[in-house]
């Protein structure tokens, strides 16, 4: 990838194709635009080729440089030094949706996995939308149940390809109901900020730790840093647990939030200089 | 009603009627059991009688030593002074479920609510199941949406009879999915504590502001009173709004929250000397 501006888009899905297409044109914008070349990733999908397609021509009409089709299906496939090499030429990368489980499965510290993270480290530009969203996780949202039942069986944790290694995403989140099963992400692991997505939004992640919310739903935050009682390690499967001091943020487009500070941003705290200038994604995550 | 401790039971509705009844039995036993007498008051269903004479079994078979169907259709029927002295006559106060505007509309202000009213600052027991448990809360939720979904128009709210003035009760709070609008609720008023309880679970609510929670589900309590960013003054109706650090709470059965403090109790606090003897609810609330 290129020395473009860049950061981690996650999209929780249903992004807006046809109309205003806020999400795919900010992607587009931070990709390099005109001068921009993206890689198309549908390893999560059913139907790569059709995604990669339908994708490449939203892209192109969005005023996007160049599109190519990265055809990774198999591990053997994101093992290729050809591929790898095809989203080094890129300033931006688009994972698509599908089932973050393959995806994982297929991508995970693989030479193609490895060109994009030194992607994003120079600066580019890497966005997924709903299981390419979850996917960013170190720990990952496999499945679970919906509704706002809290039990220890509410939601299914697994690896993640560790892009963000501070946020646990979940996507389709009004839409599909997840409350209790990101609640349940976090009561295992509090240290992680359950982060939920709804259709048609997006966060943009900045190295230096700051969110920003664009789209026209809500991103829900949950932080159990500061969790007094934790019931979740003593509850049997068949009742619910108790967890006490969530703090929860709903938050809408514009807003921003410090992952580091764990708190919102005032609309008067301008951009920070790092906001400003390239990103140093890889490097603040390890911070 | 007579001298027998007691308390504010709120039911989330669809108590458990016909295995161990661990709700419906708490209530008999504060309304103190054999020697107890039982106001069963159905004003808020749309089947008063059956309903009465639904929860009268019921009750009986718990070991309640009387029960009484105060018959308040009306509020003509609520301003009666035989209906009043009905009340007065009993050691526990039972509300139905069904329409909360309905009860309120009824009772509000009349001779039987404040035969109510005056048992419970003499230490009697108050019930409500689903409407019921609403109708307690002098802002009330009238209404509005399922889902996570935060907009102005998420909840309507009106005015209740005010018996616990601190909390916003919902009741069926996860079967029919309500977080958002508790959530748009105490956006509107964050001195207050949104408390939305589960099907089978309900809190027992002391003169002393104690919470306790029992039965099967949970009880979310939502509390805003640290909250920075509200949009809800600026929202157009159509688009979601902004809230961040509302502290959440999930509680189960046997736990216990400080309304006053706002704080999970810990195990190892007992019960407080007022928990122990008679509550004086009435002062405590406008204390």
């Amino acid at each position: 990838m290129g020395a473009a501006p860049g950061a981690i888009l996650a999209v929780g899905g249903a992004e807006d194709k046809v109309k205003k297409r806020a999400i795919l044109q900010r992607f587009v914008r931070e990709a390099g635009g005109r001068s921009g070349r993206i890689a198309i990733v549908p390893t999560a999908s059913s139907i790569p080729e059709e995604r990669a397609s339908f994708y490449s021509e939203v892209f192109g009409q969005l005023g996007a440089g160049d599109c190519v089709h990265v055809p990774i299906v198999t591990r053997r496939d994101a093992q290729l030094v050809a591929n790898a090499e095809l989203v080094r030429s890129c300033s931006g990368v688009f994972l698509t949706g599908g089932d973050q489980t393959r995806l994982v499965s297929v991508l995970a510290e693989t030479r193609s996995f490895e060109a994009i993270r030194t992607g994003l480290v120079a600066g580019g530009v890497v966005a997924g939308t709903s299981a390419g969203a979850s996917a960013f996780s170190a720990t990952m949202i496999v499945g679970g149940q919906t509704g706002l039942n809290l039990r220890r069986d509410s939601v299914r944790l697994g690896t993640g390809l560790g892009i963000i290694t501070r946020l646990i995403i979940d996507q389709h989140f009004s839409q599909r109901d997840r409350l209790g099963r990101l609640l349940a992400a976090v009561a295992s692991e509090p240290a992680k900020l359950g982060v939920g997505i709804d259709e048609d939004t997006a966060i943009v992640y900045y190295g230096n730790g700051v969110i920003e919310v664009i789209g026209t739903g809500q991103v829900f935050i949950l932080d159990a840093a500061r969790v007094v009682v934790n019931g979740l390690g003593d509850a049997p499967k068949t009742r619910p647990f108790s967890i006490s001091e969530v703090a929860l943020h709903v938050l809408t487009d514009g807003d921003r939030f410090n992952v580091v500070e764990r708190r919102v941003m005032g609309a008067d705290e301008g951009p920070s200089e790092e906001e400003k200038s390239p990103r140093r994604v890889a490097s603040a995550e390890t911070a």
